[in-house]
């Protein structure tokens, strides 16, 4: 035995000897090396490609001859002119061990391979769907021994694969005869292995499936509904996509679609199917984008807020809108896209839906916790997913506490005179000039300042639309830095700020951004409704915040990840000029981009993740800000725009911006009170 | 503790000392004693009724006082006015020990309480239903500790019931909030425990649930469909219920559906979609005459032959019409009513689908195989289920077989010229007088004889219709004795049998049973046609048989079981004398009624029926008849109808006809051949 050839695997480390003759698949497999498969080693799937390594490795004490795998083969050869194998590859089932070897397992040969988030954060996802395929080669029929076509798979993937107990989703049973004919006995399965339960076959198809299966990861916001379609094999992201939720017609804040249910007998039902349409939509837009049939998408993740999880779910939502704010069920749900509703999937598609933390915290902000991970912070961190209702978390490795607060619609630019979502020609930055008051500004679709040479000739298709949320922060921020603005939000007439961009509007002021009315396009301002709108959601942000920090007794956090759909687009200064978020250095501020969508991603492509997030959310403490009266001191003492009479540190160092102020006139109180809502 | 006092149950005979002061309920439980209570000892359900008895009990050593239990109390009193309590029962969970007692646990007391068939058979079913109904009192939501209140409905049934990581069934949860709300936080849940699944709440009630929950047991034939509305709790059957099977449109046997489904493309599609409507309907139906709201239906079970298996659940049963006749799937299903697009019951309806033998051989031989047992039978037994489709099984304790036989709708009325379904007005008996060739005949409705006192007066409203299964059989074989057939099963002209009776129609003749022509009622005769279509179901049946006897290598059996929904109303007699089962002693026939519906309402009744059921399909021997080169040789010697020619000894014996002869003539020759398939 010791005299068999040893194999060592990259870059796992695994080793052990082996037969003469034995294929590396199976090595592998006996070794516990993550080396993929999907036909279990018939030469047709290529998912086995490994790479071996030739000459000295003095490290190993080893020496690998030319002869130490077995030839090329006849199989490798046809792959190789069908579909090309890359130099130096092998498949890892047609070549045997002749002689000592080291084996390289490329990223994409391994089962459970990672993915690199495109976030600024490092962590990366591990392989680990809840949904793999399987090759398998069926018995046929025997009517003296007669069992259902459906039990002999099952038998088959005892016997080839080792899984027990496997059982159809009923919508795979009418067609899985047809399947199996079809591919002569040869048909690829999709099994589905969910928490406790029988592994599930989700889908069928002739011979071995090569285009792939796919999930899609949702994060189902109060105003937009942004999609995720990813390879399940691979862990790629095909395509994403958003839309706006078409429940705004029912009102454009949470609370306004609860009182919608209230008001109007069978308003939940409503809102509910066109939610599901939406979704489907989506569904259908999605694929048709990346190229895919809708059929290979047989895995859904959602996460959202606790309002938007009942409406999709078909519960009324009422009890979410009053004390005790009773969620009507909590935890993670495992579902099917025909229990959904959900038209635009498969019927067996496979639905998880993150669990909620609270009446007001939702899956939205499991998946954040999931994405962020604020348990596992070394320092106190304090998490904060911008949308209409903001999700905030804070915490380290001792204890991490959230709770929500309802930000509005403002910073996705709803609510805003000249507000649009983010698209091509919505102006996303914007600097004013201290002292001409002139403002510059970058619009979507294009990388130029205003300023800049050629910024009007490539914006010219687009045209200057609007402002996106993350431009109206800016604008706001920008307007009280250079002065136009008072601490208590009053925009400055003409005489008071010296500019003429300072024009009447009633009996209050806006600032003149951009007219382009005398060509027929749009005059863009920002009124004194838009600031006192983006006070009411800012003061609502910082008094949850500070609502948690009084909760861990602390006055000051140690850092802070801005996240949302548009909180990679935030600029961490104009957030703090505004007082948005508590002051910490600039350079402890980061960008997490669409933390809760990138957290159901995570549980769309790893297992683990799913049962990581539901423990988690165990172990946060919920903080309910609807209720607790210190909230609405936060909320109304936040009310003010600081930075004049109260110089901001950070600020001076890095604008070097004289002081400017005027007299401030006083407000029109609209303010301060409690935040008013607005019905769609 | 020795000087505790002594509870002795009965009739379980279970006993235990227990502290004064233990409620009997608690003592009973802690005994395994088999009490019933859905409310968990709270004083509302009453299901906890006992019987103590006083005074002396030589057999246990024992004197009981009266002060054996504590004194009546207030809950008792309460519940005896509003609902009264029998003499001398006590409320087990108020009433506590307090010395030496003996106490009788009252059929309606015990969970597994035994319900006697009706049927003929000695065979009880012990009640065990997969779904109970448990009283629980729900934690009310905290905002401070926020839970979903489904989370906190399985902490309630954790906590007072000891169930563990109990689900619901998606379409409980949206009005879960509201029942919560409306019973004050105190219902009544569903809860179906299936084979290695989580327990899962099917339905939810405010307070406590008194309307009781109930169960269909389906026996779906290929002509009639009946129903069994059964109490889950009590095991009573509310309402017995059948209509016609509307696929008869499409083909009135078996393999016409099939080629129906091959030869018009979405055929299967419109069929299962046919058969669901028909059962939305019969559930309705049965639910209205039973005073029940369809929502209490929580439970069905379907047996059926695998043609209506397949079609039932949507898949094309284009497989089952051609070797190797291989099923989707055999196995046992477990679904819901929404899954099956059964529309009449609640979405959460639990459904249960017996398991397939083979591509021949159904859910409905299986359930006949669960309901009559041959498979524990000290003799040989043949199992005869008589429908369009016949299920035959054969066998003992040592090994049992099963085939199916396709008869042809025939027996039950169908294809026949004057045929109808068992109903009023129908001739379901009939007798023919040797000498004088003249008819008496019993019709449904009415207990006596045409040739009684009374009869024409009782049968006026309904009028003599037509002949039903059993009374068609019983004509044909009295034709027989009376010689008005000979043994080809020629009906002889009026010369030849001397009764003007027999008239002729085209080139054959009929027998004139009934003429009510005069009145603008039916001329009811029994045709030549008639006579070889019955020839054609009996030898196919006969056929069956025989080959599952060479199979065993026996040419005779100890026993012969008639069932089949109208199998209890068959004739042994006129079975015999037909050909149509082989010749035992007469008392050795007995029937089993509808065994397949039984074998339904058995797995309706009991979980552990179930698991029975599927480890004795698994058993069974299964014989394919349609590629039998034997079934064929015996279907065609069947044909004739020997009574005449070969003296049938039993027959002699019993009835002291003589034996009668005429000229034979010669057959028309069609029945000699394969059995033809009519379209529908």
């Amino acid at each position: 035995m010791s005299t068999d050839p040893l194999v060592i695997f990259t870059p796992s480390g695994k080793r052990g000897r082996f037969a003469v003759g034995t294929p590396v698949l199976t090595a592998a497999r006996q070794l516990g090396v993550d080396l993929d498969s999907v036909c279990g080693g018939r030469g047709i799937c290529s998912k086995c490609q490994i790479t071996p390594s030739y000459g000295d490795f003095p490290k190993h004490g080893l020496h690998v001859a030319e002869t130490a795998l077995s030839e090329w083969n006849a199989v490798e050869q046809r792959y190789d002119d069908k579909r090309g194998l890359k130099p130096g590859r092998r498949l890892g089932c047609q070549a045997t061990v002749q002689g000592d070897v080291v084996i390289d397992v490329p990223p994409e040969s391994q089962v459970h391979r990672q993915v690199v988030r495109k976030a600024a954060s490092a962590r990366v996802i591990e392989m680990d769907p809840a949904t793999r395929l399987y090759y398998v080669e069926v018995l046929e029929p025997d009517m003296h021994e007669p069992t259902g076509d459906l039990e002999r798979v099952a038998r088959a993937l005892k016997e080839q694969w080792g899984i027990d107990d496997v059982q159809a989703s009923f919508a795979v049973i009418p067609g899985l005869q047809k399947v199996l004919r079809k591919g002569d006995w040869k048909i690829t399965v999709a099994l589905h292995t969910a928490d406790g339960a029988a592994p599930r076959i989700t889908a069928v198809w002739p011979g071995l499936h090569e285009a792939g299966i796919f999930g899609l990861a949702i994060d189902l916001g109060s105003t937009t509904i942004a999609a995720h379609l990813t390879n399940l094999e691979t862990g790629e992201v095909k395509a994403s996509s958003g839309i706006m939720n078409p429940q705004i017609r029912f009102g454009e804040d949470l609370m306004s679609r609860v009182s919608y249910a209230m008001m109007n007998p069978g308003g939940d039902v409503e809102m509910t199917r066109a939610v599901r349409e939406a979704l489907d939509a989506l569904t259908r837009e999605i694929a048709a984008e990346a190229g895919i049939d809708t059929g290979l998408i047989l895995e859904t993740v959602f996460v959202c807020n606790p309002v938007m999880h009942h409406l999709l779910l078909g519960i009324d939502p009422v009890e979410l809108g009053q004390a005790p704010f009773a969620l009507a069920t909590s935890d993670a749900l495992n579902l099917t896209a025909v229990e959904l509703g959900l038209a635009a999937l498969p019927a067996s598609a496979q639905i998880y839906i993150l669990p909620c933390i609270a009446g007001h915290v939702g899956a939205d902000a499991a998946a954040v916790a999931l994405s962020e991970e604020p348990g596992k912070s070394e320092d106190l961190v304090l998490v904060v997913d911008v949308g209409t209702n903001a999700e905030i978390l804070l915490g380290d490795k001792t204890r991490v506490l959230a709770c929500s607060s309802p930000t509005g619609p403002a910073f996705e630019g709803a609510q805003i005179s000249s507000g649009q979502r983010a698209a091509p020609g919505a102006i996303e930055a914007i600097r004013i000039d201290p002292i001409t008051k002139d403002p510059r500004f970058r619009v979507i679709g294009c990388d130029k300042w205003s300023d800049e040479d050629g910024f009007w000739e490539e914006t010219a298709q687009t045209g200057i639309t609007g402002i996106c949320g993350s431009g109206i922060i800016e604008a706001v921020a920008e307007m009280r830095i250079a002065g136009l603005v008072d601490p208590s939000g009053l925009i400055g007439s003409a005489a008071q700020t010296g500019t003429e961009r300072c024009i009447p509007e009633g009996r209050t002021h806006a600032y003149l951004i951009h007219d382009a009315s005398a060509e027929g396009g749009p005059r863009i301002t920002v009124t004194q409704g838009d600031i006192r709108a983006i006070q009411l959601a800012k003061s609502a942000l910082y008094a949850g915040a500070r609502l948690l920090m009084d909760e861990r007794n602390v006055d000051k956090v140690d850092r802070v990840v801005l996240a949302g759909a548009f909180g990679a687009h935030i600029s961490p200064l104009h957030a703090m000029v505004l007082g948005m978020i508590p002051d910490v250095p600039l350079d402890k501020v980061t960008s997490a981009g669409n933390a809760a969508g990138t957290g159901a991603r995570i549980a769309l492509c790893n297992v683990a993740a799913r049962r990581e997030v539901e423990r988690v959310v165990g172990e946060i403490t919920k903080v309910e800000t609807a209720i607790e009266p210190r909230f609405q001191e936060h909320f109304v003492n936040a009310n003010a725009i600081p930075h004049a009479t109260d110089p901001f540190p950070e600020l001076g160092k890095i604008t070097q911006l004289p002081h400017v102020s005027f007299n401030t006139g006083g407000g029109d109180g609209e303010g301060g009170g409690r935040r008013r809502r607005r019905r769609g």
